[in-house]
């Protein structure tokens, strides 16, 4: 997916996303910190200006088809530093803060990359050890 | 997305992946060092098997419906050290080595995410700093 955007005279960049068929963009959640990726999940064009307006990261369910903030229930909200923009468009990294001992997985693990797929042997999942 | 896989006698939980409906997961690469996100992608149930197998980070090209060994043509394989898995066993964290001074994006940037997208104000393009 080559191309980039019209560069503005000042040197900016348009920002033009690359929505999917779905209206959605990838985003992934790292910890503003460790730069520990914390979740994914998608957004859609509200979502994202709802994350701008409010700080706190808002993606699009795709099981129920609405947005959601993320820790409305849990209070595990995600505070958004920095919205980090892919080449093509179509992915966001944002940098978050978590609460103190929060954790951003519903099992109430910090990230929800709490295990590893062995590069060799069975597939079996293994559980790791997430850096603060 | 609740739920999870059904843990064996021994503790490990069996890889279940959860495929969407066009067979795929998403893929997020990250620095094996920093942590920084260099770029994400999708893996079919063969590119997974060829990343395990090569230790080479293999996608599934949408566009071309087809095996994609990353840096094929630019010689910036990513040597993948460890595969994550999320909660929902649908997304995947490679923590991935780059060739020296090698990069991960088609552009010649280190990682794909060499923009911000402001919190505030219009909505610019702005470029960033990454760390190696």
């Amino acid at each position: 997916m080559k191309g980039s955007s019209p560069a503005t005279p000042g040197g900016l960049e348009n920002f033009t996303p690359k929505f999917d068929a779905q209206g959605l963009l990838t985003a992934v959640a790292v910890d503003a910190d460790s730069g520990e990726v914390l979740m994914t999940a998608f957004m859609n064009a509200e979502a994202l200006e709802a994350t701008r307006t409010s700080k706190k990261a808002t993606f699009f369910s795709r099981s129920r088809q609405k947005l959601w903030v993320k820790g409305e229930s849990s209070g595990n909200f995600l505070a958004v530093e920095e919205i980090l923009v892919d080449c093509d468009q179509d992915c966001l990294v944002l940098r978050v803060r978590l609460p103190a001992q929060g954790s951003a997985c519903h099992t109430g693990e910090r990230s929800c990359f709490y295990r590893r797929l062995p590069m060799n042997g069975p597939a079996k999942l293994e559980r790791r050890l997430i850096k603060a």
